[in-house]
């Protein structure tokens, strides 16, 4: 069994514990053989996946009402891998979730790293500069590259952390974001663990 | 004599204890009678201030050794009005910098309401949407306006009140954002009384 997270520019493609990723350009849904299970937020590729009989949308599986109505599905996916936990999910945006005993406490949606600094940019080309992702987030700045790192970065680490629980981070910062806590899980493929444990449990089935 | 503060559409003219907001365009320094301070981020004017003589730039009286070279004149003034504290200016950017004994200790520099507004906007149609003013920031999120407000509001928040002293909030978001304090002193025009503090000092005269 293949699981499939198509974006808006890739399609990353799990299968027998290894991840792949392909440029939209070049995926090709169709010849794939046997069954996949896909979550997608691309409505340019969603008509045609719905005409391959052995593409199923993880949508089917999950309990909708378990969370609420606009939250996005590869969110509701990472969410369903932690039973309990904050689950950070660092992509275009950072979304961090609550799991406690299987259920879904709720969340919150930051800006992503690249997000928060094209922002600070448009502001001002004063501030049109990289995060410093060396730098002491328990500090105050004294040079306005750490001045906007510390900006983005200390209240939402601390906010985070002050949650109190187990953290798993996911995404394609993970790996940046993550250096920041004092204890994190990373796991990259988290959203396929999610799928996986949906799939299993065929929920809805 | 008259304090003024020029930005890039507005100069605030401070006269009497009372602030007038005028339009760039309809802003003629040259007819000012009497001693006239500023502040001013505006290339564009700066050469006509300085052929007035009665135009005198603040930053004359500014130890500048006491910040770091490239903060903002404007972020100084608003420091220089609190001897103990931490400074919320909430404009275009949201500068929050800290005081103690009159010495600057450092600070950071968030996005302002508007600009994070904007930047989750451009992320996703989703994402476009106003903060609530009205979220409780204690929570978690279970619909999407509640996830941004409180993803960009909760963190900062917190991680001001956490600097655990006396916080005074300017800039014109002010009254938006200290509803969100426990406690805290909002006054508008803090850079005025940076200025006049350092007027009356005349500390490098």
């Amino acid at each position: 069994m293949i699981c499939c997270d198509i974006g808006n520019t890739t399609a990353d493609i799990y299968e027998k514990d290894v991840c792949r990723k392909v440029l939209l350009s070049e995926f090709k849904p169709e010849v794939f053989i046997g069954e996949v299970w896909y979550v997608n937020v691309n409505q340019s590729i969603q008509d045609q996946l719905e005409t391959l009989p052995n593409w199923y949308n993880i949508e089917l599986l999950v309990e909708r009402e378990k969370y609420y109505s606009t939250m996005g599905l590869d969110r509701i996916m990472v969410c369903e891998a932690i039973d309990d936990g904050v689950i950070v999910d660092a992509g275009s945006a950072i979304t961090v979730d609550v799991m406690q005993g299987g259920v879904y406490q709720g969340g919150f949606i930051a800006l992503g790293l690249r997000a928060a600094q094209e922002a600070y940019a448009k502001l001002s080309p004063a501030l049109d500069m990289s995060f410093n992702f060396e730098v002491d987030l328990a500090k105050m700045a004294k040079n306005t590259p750490d001045a906007l790192s510390i900006g983005f970065l200390a209240p939402l680490i601390e906010k985070i952390e002050g949650l109190g629980k187990p953290i798993y981070v996911s995404g394609g910062d993970a790996r940046l974001l993550s250096r920041f806590f004092r204890e994190a899980k990373v796991d990259e493929n988290l959203i396929f663990t999610g799928m996986k444990k949906l799939i299993d449990k065929g929920a809805k089935c």
